[in-house]
């Protein structure tokens, strides 16, 4: 008997990926392995298709998660998967469990969450399935989307000198996450107390609670001309999803510390509870920006954008996959992602 | 505040159906409310998708349920939902949550039955979710189909006059679900018993624990050039699905019991634990055969099949949904699961 600690998450991905047999079905294009697989739609377009699951006590804590704020997210972490493909969302399914201690409130407050996102990321509810559960919330969404043939965008497609790129800031959202449990504790401590999170710790709090997936990005890619050649929403940190493209694509990759985007709170945050900004940043997750690689004489179209940070580049070694520091030391990314399976 | 049992299932379902915003995309072409959504595929066929999430300690219990059958039912329900839209699979997606008591060897059992599962479907496993449970093993699982579009059915479209057929045989699943409670129980008595479930009882219990979805009965609808006016699959029992079916078009019905398929041996375990087998047909649930109405002049087709009954036929009055007896009187049909939500 083996546990599954033995082989963790990524282990047991690749152990079902390696066991399924090979496609039966003409319209498959691509199965597992990347955001989300890829299906024959129309002439011009695929379909594109991605599943995630919340569960209570492992991916939220009622205690400090606002059902609004987690049907929201619910769907926005899924809508990423399909923004990473460079696609567009189109239709979600939504399966919940529910244990009996949930009011028909409770309920409309999270699908009001769930409202909210289909508005915000222009996609319709489509269908799902409500059950009861004998052990709190399940929140499992299957969401539908699609790209043009020509914009498709996997992991496994990097170059040896391409930039590596990110959109937004890092590390925010585990931030937020340790100032909500620090707050939980304190809660516990002395159930009295009035919650102490300032209004300059608002954003951490947001881009935990309430993360928004990068369509922005992907219409704005599309105007500016600029196909990515490899990209991956960045749910379990950097580190992590640098080493899935560069392991992927069979490439090495070199990292600037200096260059990876941190908030100012995050920084301040960061420090106050001792932990290094860049390993937040690096191994945080959960921030859902999306990570893509470009051809070096592409950069010239993005270099100004606001919102975009070139943070690297990919080398032609896959054995060097390392931050550099400001002095020019070399360390190696691992991928470690905190408390996950 | 509202507690989830003062609406029920449905109830809530109707609340989440309601809720939903009108449809913002071109290529949602039917949303919540039939047994699978349809979505805009290619000139020639409907996509479709369908969601349904299994709970340890709701939907199974892991005592007697061999995990490879769980895989194996956990995609053939959703395959069934697909059937019952006149339509055939072609890939799923698949999320479970795992506590850390199961091991990477009881993982690949249930893949073992999953793929089993698509190979007996012909479908593709393209991605999924793997994540920890705090609270036993949750498989939600999302399947995508295709049907011509000059072959859907759904729900809503039958007439009066139609006849209503049935595939299969009705209650078995729920009948071998008493036998495999009977067991557990009997072995937490005197747990050096000997499992005692005899060869002739092995239908029934392979019926709950390793249904089939009829796409069979796709195949044979088109191959006899019979469209069903109207479909359903049977998850919740005969009773249930027949009502949706007639809320939906706005037609009453009329329903034989002699005429309702039952197998010998459910009828034999139904009077040994004093149940009608009527009841268990009508409300057991779980037997994934596939409720479908047809024009009258198109019963000749298929009134020879071996595996096709017709058990009564549509009414114009929505207030006459009833159960006749060989005597000539008429019971009101009533949707009553067993302990569902």
């Amino acid at each position: 008997m083996t546990t599954l600690d033995t082989i963790g998450e990524f282990g047991l991905i690749n152990r079902i990926q390696n066991g399924a047999a090979p496609a039966v079905q003409p319209g498959t294009v691509r199965g597992i392995g990347d955001d989300a697989a890829v299906f024959a739609l129309n002439d011009t377009e695929f379909g594109l298709i991605a599943t995630d699951m919340l569960l209570e006590g492992i991916h939220f804590d009622l205690t400090y998660v606002p059902l609004k704020h987690l049907g929201y997210k619910a769907v926005a972490i899924n809508v990423s998967d399909i923004a990473a493909m460079n696609g567009l969302p189109t239709q979600i399914t939504v399966g919940i469990g529910l244990s009996s201690r949930f009011t028909v409130e409770a309920v409309d407050e999270l699908y009001a969450g769930i409202r909210a996102a289909c508005e915000a990321y222009n996609l319709d509810l489509v269908g799902g399935d409500t059950t009861s559960s004998r052990s709190g919330l399940v929140i499992s969404v299957s969401v539908l989307g699609s790209v043009p043939k020509d914009k498709i965008t996997y992991r496994n497609t990097a170059q040896a000198n391409d930039v590596v790129c990110v959109t937004g800031d890092l590390g925010s959202a585990y931030l937020g996450l340790q100032l909500l449990e620090r707050e939980k504790q304190e809660y516990l401590a002395n159930p009295d107390m009035q919650p102490n999170l300032s209004e300059e710790r608002a954003y951490l709090i947001q881009r935990q609670l309430r993360p928004d997936a990068r369509t922005d990005m992907v219409h704005e890619l599309r105007d500016l001309d600029v196909l990515p050649t490899a990209m991956i929403d960045i749910s379990d940190g950097l580190a992590s999803e640098l080493l899935h493209i560069c392991r992927q694509s069979g490439t090495g990759a070199v990292i600037f510390d200096e260059n990876i985007p941190i908030d100012d709170q995050a920084q301040l945050t960061a420090t106050e509870f001792g932990i290094s900004p860049i390993t937040a940043a690096l191994n945080g997750g959960e921030d859902y920006e999306l990570l893509f690689t470009i051809r070096p004489q592409e950069f010239e179209k993005l270099k100004n954008h606001p919102r975009i940070t070139a943070i690297g580049y990919l080398t032609a070694d896959p054995a060097q996959t390392v931050l550099a520091t400001r002095a020019g030391q070399q360390t190696p990314l691992k991928a470690q992602g905190w408390g996950q399976m």
